[in-house]
């Protein structure tokens, strides 16, 4: 066996103590019904499964036209169905939000797997993390370039390493031991990141100071939070980083605590100018907020996205998902490729600001 | 100018409320004495500047030889007066925690700059992190392997990049670039920790699987943490990293918000298993303890280094300081090189679990 492999992995002696209570919980639910223990018990509630997901917050009208704004639509549908379908058979939310990235790494139009953008010297430069809320165990890798769905090599550093984070050259060895799949760097090569990054050293050479402005409209990111019949939480997070970036830069997306955290009651990923939200320990504080100063998540997740980041400069959004099932998507772009599925298995998707999204019926606080 | 570099750095629109208030009571100081406004204001107390360093908490006594201990001591001493040098000619904290973790890393007996510990490849590589509390800037470096102070390197990557975090080769490009002093890699190679590697990688040969925890206890990590006369918090973090890591394994020091943190009221850096304080964003959970959470520092700071980690399987220590001048120096191992500065200029250093470190007279909750 390779030194770089390790068995048995991770070992989490951290039980919550609720877990106990959730199959106790899980048990009596078809006698008494969920929402009654609810209240008392954070995870008792949550015998709903929920998946939320986001494409990026980069979005703007002006980018889509029709036909590639309906296949972006069936791309989030077809993510959803596809963590759905792990949450369902009863899996844990972990599996949820892999298949779910998976597909969104997949498809061309996320800047994330095959879609991601182009850094300064012409690469793609690929970022991801997860984190499973009830053992809290996570994995990350960042500046990856032949890794096909690098979603799944933050798996195997969480599940088949010592580590919790990777870099560049030493993870894609890690990618190569642990069988995570390969791919030619031509294979991230799409002709619209290709000409996004031409446009903007075209604005860089002009006006060098106001680039960065210029072109923090073309980050994005792909994510997805999910809660499982067990009433655990996992969130993932994974991206092509930011048009024009330097080489050896590193966003929120896999920082644990800024773009992606899951604990057990609280799971967030983000979408924004990851600057920001590391300075802001985005995802984490979001969580804080709730466990240690009682706000329902949509406040806290508003006041972290919408009021404190814009506060300091920064933009973008996030999705996150309590242990009851509440759910909330802020965002301060023109709009952010969203969604949400519940235990009936119909996708909700949205786009824009003005998109109608509904809500989901059963959450409380 | 080299695109790598950017004028005007960073613009923090974020300026804190309290920054007004803070320069009133420091002018009616005088008149009314500290501790009447400071109970009300956050930062209005904090007249008297605090530096408070670590070492790292991997030592033990089995390490040291008398004269090793006497120069261990001897440059905690020589960090804390360079930090309260820049203290008490009113400075920023920034400065404060720069300028003694240059002293830390310098010296060649904690596990950061000269003194780093090896890879498994035999490798430095050198990883570091600091926060200004008061706008929320950060900067991060990892994986570099001819920064003499990795940092200085941090700070330009704060003051002179559009980037918070920069790894591996994009970092040493960004170094050059910078002016940062850089050095031959044999810089870094000190005997006895060629010995360590040499040391676990036997260990590793005889029985793999409890490898990681043999090696373990070899961690290690220099910090500071700073509280100025403008009553301003900043934090660093400065590592080698762990003996026999893989190459491209990324620990807490450099993630803001896992390793090192800093906002207006509280500031921490952190010194343990890297992976488990990743995983629990230890440094922002103090701080979202105290601010959210109504705890005072020190409880929060024994929750998380003393309670939270060693249950999930972690251990090591931190420091912590708030606005009120408020210290905690939390560890759960054999010792932890440590020690403060206070207004008077008198240094305080302690090594082991049963050394006395004296406690600053005036702190207030």
């Amino acid at each position: 066996m390779h030194p770089l492999l390790q068995l048995p992995p991770f070992i989490n002696q951290r039980m919550d103590n609720s877990m106990n209570s959730v199959l106790l919980a899980g048990a009596m639910a078809g006698l008494i019904g969920s929402g009654v223990l609810g209240a008392a018990e954070p995870n008792a509630a949550a015998a709903k499964p929920m998946l939320v997901i986001h494409g990026g917050a980069g979005v703007e009208r002006a980018d889509l036209n029709a036909d590639e704004e309906k296949a972006a639509r069936a791309a989030l549908e077809q993510a959803l169905r596809a963590g759905h379908a792990q949450l369902s058979a009863g899996k844990p939310a972990l599996e949820a939000v892999t298949a779910a990235i998976v597909v969104l790494e997949d498809a061309p139009m996320f800047n994330a797997g095959r879609g991601a953008v182009f850094t300064h010297d012409g690469k793609n430069e690929l970022d991801a993390a997860v984190m499973d809320g009830a053992s809290l165990r996570a994995g990350a890798v960042a500046g990856v370039h032949t890794v096909k769905n690098p979603i799944a090599l933050a798996r195997a550093v969480m599940e088949k390493s010592k580590h919790v984070m990777m870099v560049g050259a030493g993870a894609e060895a890690f990618a190569k031991e642990s069988g995570t799949t390969l791919v030619d760097p031509s294979y991230f090569r799409t002709e619209k990141r290709w000409q996004q990054l031409q446009k903007a050293l075209k604005e860089e050479a002009a006006k060098q100071a106001h680039s960065d402005i210029e072109t923090a409209k073309h980050f994005g990111t792909v994510g997805a939070v999910a809660l499982d019949k067990q009433g655990h939480l996992a969130a993932g997070t994974s991206t092509g980083g930011m048009t024009n970036k330097r080489y050896g830069r590193v966003g929120d997306a896999p920082i644990i605590g800024a773009g992606t955290y899951a604990n057990a009651h609280c799971a967030v990923s983000g979408t924004g100018w990851g600057e920001y939200y590391i300075r802001a320990v985005a995802a984490h504080d979001i969580c804080a907020r709730v466990q240690y100063g009682g706000q329902p998540l949509r406040e806290a997740a508003e006041g972290v996205i919408n009021r404190d980041i814009p506060k300091a400069g920064g933009d973008g959004g996030a999705i996150a998902l309590d242990a009851k099932g509440n759910i909330a998507l802020p965002f301060n772009t023109e709009g952010m490729y969203r969604g949400w599925i519940g235990a009936d298995g119909v996708p909700h998707v949205a786009i824009y600001k003005d998109d109608k999204l509904p809500e989901p019926a059963a959450a409380v606080n």
